[in-house]
């Protein structure tokens, strides 16, 4: 494992030191940050519009697996999946917090390579580090991040915004990151077996970075508004197509139709599906952590969004008192259940 | 350990089930809170002034030790003593984030009792809980909060504010939330070895409750204001007088003198710290967790504060350039040393 390669113990540096450490090199870019780390808490302006907030704890063992998961990646990812929340508001993220506990098995370089991570996600999304902890732990690494952002009070895009016959469309596409965590857990049995194996991942490229280096989709917030497209809802996908579907079924009160043969998936992610001997689409609705936006928007504005490649139509809000149903591709109703991850069901089983 | 004493197994209710129900009941107080809990984020509105953010972690283990600590405190802890650091801003805690990991070995009425000690919190410090994350781990149990607050622009107290000659102020007394500890951690030996034994802490009790239910001093701002007085400078004592007192000098970029026979501790402290054979100044610079606030306030402002219960002047600032140091009962003048508490240290000596 990487954090064994060189080792510094972090009782030498003591606390301060190493929060002094760790943050270095984290300049303000917002102009709503006025004073960042260094006092009792940071000291922000939101002198307009609406500031969403929200956190995401990620823990080792639960959320990620560190024989596989670089440190750098770690780090950008945990800052990337709570961002996501924040486009999902159709907000501007501004700046994060970063609590995170550790034991002494980590030496402090591997410590600053997280933050290497953490430091790169923020210029990518011109988010600012204002805050946080660093604490031990007598077990593993635990990295617990809140965001805020800004966003103009008439374009917030909540869960239950959503209009009976809006369409329901999506960003990218789905199961990438599930079947990444297939193959690297095969390769890690592999491995386990025989260390001296050199795997040849390069067919499973781009499942395996939709795992470890998940994108929030700063872009498409950005484009819909360019297009001129106001969603009327909004969420992001963390636990799976269909979980979140549900999400915003419940919360506009609203039926869907969901079809099956309209999720996109990508050609590579088919083939390990078949190979993994999986249904892509079980994958795409059940699976998770592909970070992708799904709203729901006018049927008037359709043309807007028709034939660009980021976005794919489907399905569309139905009435209320109606249910979330998939449509299967053989025109079989089947309703949407919420099968997304459980991380305490996971604890169970182990 | 009172987890045992009923048990349903978190995994029965799923993460979305288990973040429902203990979310339940937490009403918004807060003109700024629009929405809390039920979407990707909070919404939040801060049309003037300054937003403060601040964020900690506890870990059980190095933190806080369940054997004697009652959820309900350790809920209601987590929350003053992340709230206390928005107070030495000067301002007005409104929000609280809670991400909580927990390992199956607690059951769900045990997450009820820590939330009933959080509820409880919100309710004596007027804060609105609007998000978080549940979480499971596979050791112990991991809190971690961001608090955010407000405050009018011209009113923010940074470390960094304090002029040569201002007065330092400490509010409260010193050192019982340290020897707090020494009691608990003496009973829980004393038990361990005789399971039978029913201890007497009346004697006790103020060293023990600062440690078990230490109040952020949401007063202190409030009577400040009241007094006419607004602080040069102000910290939280959280990591000890000396720590904190080098964290206001260095922002400052000025020397201070600290009178030794002015620091303010509790009668029932002193004698704690003798019959656990400790000098009672040590424990109050080093102790930590007392979460009174140390302020610096202009000469003209004496007046104000004379004779107040609530306060004591323990020293004052001097020119840039002199250093930190206290005045010892003979009138030696000793350099001040940070020995907080070190979360590493402390896992080095384990």
């Amino acid at each position: 494992m990487q954090q064994e390669e060189q080792f510094s113990s972090l009782g030498n540096l003591g606390e301060f030191g190493l929060i002094d450490r760790l943050t270095q090199d984290f300049p303000l870019r917002q102009a709503s940050s006025i004073k960042g780390i260094g006092d009792d808490a940071a000291i922000l302006e939101f002198l307009s519009g609406r500031t969403v907030v929200s956190s995401d704890m990620l823990v080792e063992g639960v959320h990620f697996d560190l024989s596989y998961m670089p440190p750098q990646h770690l780090g950008y990812k945990a800052v990337a999946v709570n961002l996501s929340d924040i486009y999902a508001m159709n907000a501007r993220p501004t700046q994060i917090t970063v609590n995170i506990a550790v034991s002494n098995r980590f030496g402090i370089e591997y410590l600053d390579k997280i933050y290497e991570g953490i430091r790169h996600a923020c210029e990518v999304f011109e988010v600012d580090l204002v805050g946080g902890d660093t604490t031990s732990s007598y077990s593993g690494l635990i990295l617990s991040i809140t965001a805020i952002g800004e966003v103009e009070e008439t374009k917030v895009t909540e869960r239950s915004g959503a209009k009976e016959n809006d369409l329901l469309v999506v960003s990218g596409d789905l199961g990438g990151a599930y079947m990444g965590l297939q193959v690297l857990e095969r390769e890690k049995t592999v491995f386990q077996a025989n260390p001296s194996a050199q795997p040849d991942l390069s067919e499973y490229t781009y499942a395996v970075q939709r795992q470890l280096k998940p994108e929030a989709r700063k872009d498409i917030p950005e484009l819909l508004e360019k297009l001129g497209v106001l969603p009327t809802a909004m969420i992001d996908l963390s636990d799976g197509l269909s979980s979140e579907a549900l999400h915003l079924s419940k919360a506009s009160e609203l039926g869907l139709r969901l079809y099956e043969e309209k999720i996109p998936i990508d050609p590579s992610i088919y083939k390990i599906c078949e190979e993994f001997k999986l249904s892509a689409t079980t994958i795409a609705l059940n699976g998770g952590e592909d970070y992708e936006l799904l709203f729901t928007i006018p049927l008037a504005d359709h043309d807007k969004i028709k034939g660009n490649p980021h976005f794919t139509v489907i399905g569309h809000m139905t009435e209320k008192g109606d249910t979330a149903k998939l449509v299967a591709r053989d025109g079989a109703e089947v309703p949407l259940k919420a099968q997304g991850w459980n991380s305490f069901e996971r604890e169970d089983e182990a």
